[in-house]
């Protein structure tokens, strides 16, 4: 159930995955979702969103850890993330974006799993990056914000082209700030 | 009908954004929005984006004639736009992005009426800088990319950081690549 809240939830955000779409989708007995789920529809987006948290946090470190330089690791995550993208042929992009774009005062208890899952993945960009910890970050905070950008521009363009675009200019910034390697 | 619209979409999508809802928020009777908008749902949308993108485009422009320098021009509308995230306290961003984030097959006809919406803001952008055209449209890309994410983080967040962040390294970008004007 959790794998196709998350499948749901990359599709269209919170309004797309009900408990309704998670029972058809996942084939599970309706039953089901509130014995392990008794919290319902919000305790089942914050599990699905923290084990997408993860999987993504894993999908950053390794996309990174490609690049032999600043400018490298930038070009190979935008990369990665671009392929991610066409690979669902942008009819997916990430959950903490769509279920952003879709918070209400009903699931606001939702926002705080957001802002930590976007906050994991700015500290371990940063990780990447040397010099000083307060300008990684800023820079880390740069890269998750033109990820989510190049996504909502995914969809509506049907491309890869958005995150290319922003690698290519992050890359330069890389080694501007941080150097060569 | 129109102006419900726009709101409905900022706030959480096309999913937000159904007949129902509309009609009660804008107060009209229901079968009015059959006589204006005989086409339904996909119709009141693409009227609704397009009048939205047309806004967002003199507001675009109004920001960045604000600035002296491609440096300037740059933290002007970054700063414009996290103003306006914080007046909606981050419950409204842009409708572009909220509607990307929700298309499915059903209303595929709008991913035009996104594509050209977000071509149109890019173009406006670009018009901003000078040098080489084709370098000043992919920067231009860059900066509306960074305003997608920079939203998506603002509702996560409930902050204006990501814009002011984002401002911060493009107008680094925009001296070095179109100068100090």
């Amino acid at each position: 159930m959790l794998e196709a809240s998350i499948d749901l939830m990359r599709k269209s955000g919170l309004s797309g995955a009900g408990i309704n779409e998670i029972v058809r989708a996942s084939g599970a007995p309706k039953g089901s979702v509130y014995h392990f789920f008794p919290a319902g529809k919000q305790q089942i987006a914050t599990e699905a969103l923290d084990a997408y948290a993860e999987r993504v946090q894993a999908f950053i470190d390794a996309a990174l850890a490609g690049g032999a330089s600043p400018a490298a690791k930038v070009l190979a995550l935008f990369e990665a993330f671009a392929r991610r993208a066409e690979a669902a042929r942008f009819e997916r992009s990430c959950a903490v974006g769509t279920v952003s774009l879709d918070l209400d005062s009903e699931v606001a208890g939702l926002r705080e799993v957001l802002a930590r899952a976007l906050d994991a993945w700015i500290a371990q960009v940063a990780q990447h990056f040397g010099g000083d910890a307060r300008r990684a970050r800023s820079y880390a905070g740069l890269v998750i914000t033109a990820i989510e950008g190049a996504y909502v521009r995914s969809r509506a363009e049907a491309s890869g082209r958005a995150f290319r675009e922003a690698g290519d200019w992050l890359a330069l910034l890389a080694e501007r700030e941080f150097g060569r390697g």
